[in-house]
């Protein structure tokens, strides 16, 4: 069955796709990963980092290329969805894809922001299908966390 | 009928004023204009687009005037508006504006980011009245998509 | 009786730690400082005013130190509780913080974002307990309103 078939959950593409979120990135700091008020989910922003390690450190159009950049917009995305994914058991609760920000380290002159973010946003209309594509702020940061080029931001609506 | 009048609509403040929000500023990348979840409606970021071309490209306080960045802070929230309409079919539906994030390219010693952010404010309290005013949050962004001055990001409350 | 006994208000442990939220910081230009939704409140971003007057000006990292941001970020979470505080008449009413977001002015090189924010979110633990801690984003600015390094934005669960 293909991943993008209409009778899929967002659990079972995960299988499909080999997609592994059974590790939550843990927290930089005095915060939660995740605050559920009513029907909305607020997530912490989350960083491309891999079993605790910062990866993709720099500015995109300078130290990093646009291809690094989506690579480092999906890994902050994989981890924004564990996070939900652990505070939620499952992500088929997930009902639509709210907000996505993303902030990215970029040289001052760059332009492409949309390119790296589509990363993001591509994998999140894989687990939760296109037509729940969502709402999206993207610019440009003068400094992140442990110098990682982006960090990711969510809100989901889900079911309770 | 002065378009502040307090028995008019947001609809007939527009027909008013002569603001024409038929025209939503189109889409950057993998996103959609609008999601609504319950009473509240998520807009995506929005340029100062004019037929689909970047309109004040520049650093406000370097290449463009406080002047400039206001006016493409209106031109920005007028985009806002136009995508908000294009989910609703009404701007009558908009029981208040919660959050107003106007994100801004300037220079590093630029301080009078409230002063470009009033532009978009004082569109929306025009159509919206002022009673309806919006939380604000405004920041200097390090680079902005296609090199513009500044993003406008809302959240509207609209009846259900 | 300890200021995190657990079954004292936030009110109770304002009066316990000598906090006076009795001045709102006052705004700067055209929003309002508060919106309640349903049972969302949304906070203007705040920054680190005394008294009406900008402190802690410059960049962490550069002008300013960890520390100083620190003691920042904590003025201008106080701003944000006592606009809080003005809006609802009682921080009591606040069920849960949902989501911290702290806008930070550093220099290109700084990383250590996290132990900044961490002063504002020290805050919010010690009134609302530990157990309702947030979510969070932090992020570097290019510049913020009147040169302050920090800019503080809330968004609470209330009771209705």
């Amino acid at each position: 069955m293909s991943p993008n078939a209409t009778n899929t959950t967002a659990e079972q593409r995960l299988l499909d796709l080999g997609i592994d979120l059974s590790h939550p990135p843990g927290l930089l700091g005095g915060c939660v990963e995740a605050v559920q008020t009513g029907s909305l989910l607020f997530l912490s922003g989350t960083l491309p980092l891999e079993g605790g390690t910062p990866k993709f450190v720099g500015r995109v159009g300078g130290e990093l290329s646009i291809e690094d950049g989506r690579c480092a917009a999906h890994l902050a995305a994989l981890n924004a969805l564990a996070a939900a994914r652990g505070h939620l058991g499952s992500l088929d609760r997930v009902t639509r894809v709210v907000r996505l920000a993303v902030s990215l380290l970029t040289t001052p002159e760059f332009r492409q922001h949309p390119r790296v973010a589509d990363a993001a946003s591509e994998l999140l209309a894989t687990v939760f299908r296109a037509d729940r594509m969502s709402t999206r702020l993207v610019y440009g940061a003068a400094s992140l966390p442990l110098g990682v080029c982006v960090v990711v931001e969510l809100i989901l609506e889900v079911s309770i």
